[in-house]
């Protein structure tokens, strides 16, 4: 019996704002998996600032999806036909398979995760993506040394913002967040340990980061970009380290990205400024996974996971959520 | 007998470009000078875009000349009355004298500079600050491997700039250079030998960057900032590395420096931005200049340098040469 498969496919390069006219949502028929394949259902699906850049016909890390292409997406699904010898029907997988609701593959760049050892959510965040880039971005590109060392890092209750500052913390650091309200603050202060979290919608963003960061800043991972980035290029400390990990707030700009203007003080810091793509770090993934698997284990990180139930076509408005800074932690669309 | 010290002080910090009322011509006795010290006429003043830098209230590696302080420069001083045991009458001596026709001195920080090894001028330039600044930035923040590797230096046929990229050029690499009207390009390339010159008021100097580069970039020297670092960031290799030196595009800037709309480009190539102050080198200097004086004596490293013959009031002026771009190589005021 055919099924239906309903997949969201990209209509039309956004320009700014992605409008809803961006996506097309279309039913095809979902076909049954052939020798050495696996038939999935489409369970979680991983929403990422990331995702915006590749909506961009513009040279990047990786290409960018093309017009009328199914959405990528890192997902999980739930095996539901198998004639592949490693995977079996009630297996969980994760893998880049795309926004769409039913699946088939070869069982390439995929990988089977245990739900008894954690909840399906947290191996799209923590013990996902969003964990090695947190991990990756914050031990080596940002050659966090620990002790004695101040960490400020923006959209710092997104996702990745969230490890970032518990592994700084666990590490013996000083950690400042910076995020979206009073709430957010809170939460990362009394519920994460950031010993300081600023509202970047406060008065004085600027004096504020000021007080937080006597000692200046060691290493800032910025996810934001914009204005806030020039705030802690002017706070950096001596030989001080900028992770460039995203720049959420310039993403949907139509116009050109802003430059950060307190560049210079790179120079008179003696500090440097580097970008880095997680996926570099492949080959050891499932290292880090598993010292952040510890972490959790030891009550030392806690995940935070922001899942919103719906259907399908729920993808673009689940998406935006993101640039309105409406989620904490990982934002994951749970099929219904 | 009494001698008169005539000497240049900051009267005010210039708005923009720095205009003759921003500085004080002042007579003042000159001292003799006592127990272990000696005293000097001044031969040569060395002129740095850095100098707009420290006319700046403003955090930086080193503090702001003062209002009414004696503007600080590197000079060469003949000695010419001696009370010190290393330093004798007809010495030359290197030091941070200042912009005045006479100094006197406890020899802290000065170094005896010998002109039957090198003319007086080179030792302000390749075997100077100059030369220390090229040297480690390329070499130590730069990490030029060499071979295969394509470098790009703005402001080319300045001092640092001409340093750069012959030392590039012998460690075996690509050198292409950025500079300001076709003269200084068809020296840079036919007589310090680059692989290519572009001259930035041309019409399309993305179109030529990109030409001039068929393999992207590895390293690039920014004296220069503005535009032309942005055009180099968007042709970054993977893992580049970009040197910040300077910014004279910027330094006379009366409103906000003009941050790089590019530095997403740090995060697509993996790559990173650096700063650096050669002051943090000291401990290596001499090993570096005896090096570059390797390099010149086998023909490897030709210095340029652009004396201007005047008295010492004509220093303001001279400065200003740098920052319309009319010097070549190493700019220099000979004191009559």
């Amino acid at each position: 019996m055919s099924q239906s498969n309903r997949q969201i496919r990209l209509a039309a390069r956004p320009q700014g704002d992605v409008k809803p006219t961006d996506w097309e949502h279309v039913d095809v028929d979902h076909v049954a998996p052939g020798e050495g394949e696996f038939a999935g259902v489409t369970k979680l699906i991983s929403l990422d600032p990331a995702m915006r850049g590749w909506l961009n016909d513009a040279r990047s890390y990786i290409p960018p999806v093309g017009i009328g292409e199914v959405m990528r997406a890192g997902t999980i699904v739930e095996v539901t036909e198998s004639n592949h010898p490693k995977f079996a029907v009630g297996d969980h997988v994760v893998g880049t398979f795309g926004v769409q609701t039913h699946v088939v593959s070869d069982g390439r760049g995929c990988l089977r995760v245990d739900p008894s050892a954690a909840p399906l959510p947290t191996f799209l965040g923590a013990l996902g993506m969003t964990g090695m880039t947190a991990y990756f971005g914050l031990l080596d590109v940002g050659a966090l040394k620990g002790e004695g060392e101040t960490v400020v890092v923006s959209g710092a209750a997104g996702a990745v913002g969230t490890i970032v500052g518990q592994i700084a913390k666990l590490k013996g650091a000083r950690v400042v967040g910076i995020a979206g309200g009073q709430e957010k603050c809170d939460m990362l202060v009394e519920e994460l340990g950031f010993d300081a979290a600023l509202d970047y919608r406060g008065d004085d963003l600027r004096g504020a980061l000021r007080a937080a960061t006597p000692d200046r800043i060691d290493v800032y991972f910025d996810n934001v970009g914009g204005e806030i980035l020039d705030l802690a290029l002017a706070r950096l400390n001596m030989k001080a380290r900028v992770v460039i990990c995203g720049a959420i707030s310039q993403y949907n700009n139509s116009t050109a990205v802003a430059g950060p203007s307190n560049y210079l003080s790179l120079l008179v810091a003696r500090a440097r400024m580097e970008g880095f793509v997680v996926f570099d770090y492949a080959a050891q993934y499932a290292e880090a996974a598993a010292e952040i698997a510890g972490w959790i284990g030891e009550g030392k990180i806690k995940t935070k996971e922001h899942v919103v139930s719906g259907e399908i076509d729920e993808f673009p408005e689940t998406l935006n959520m993101l640039f309105r800074g409406e989620n904490v932690g990982k934002l994951i669309l749970e099929v219904a």
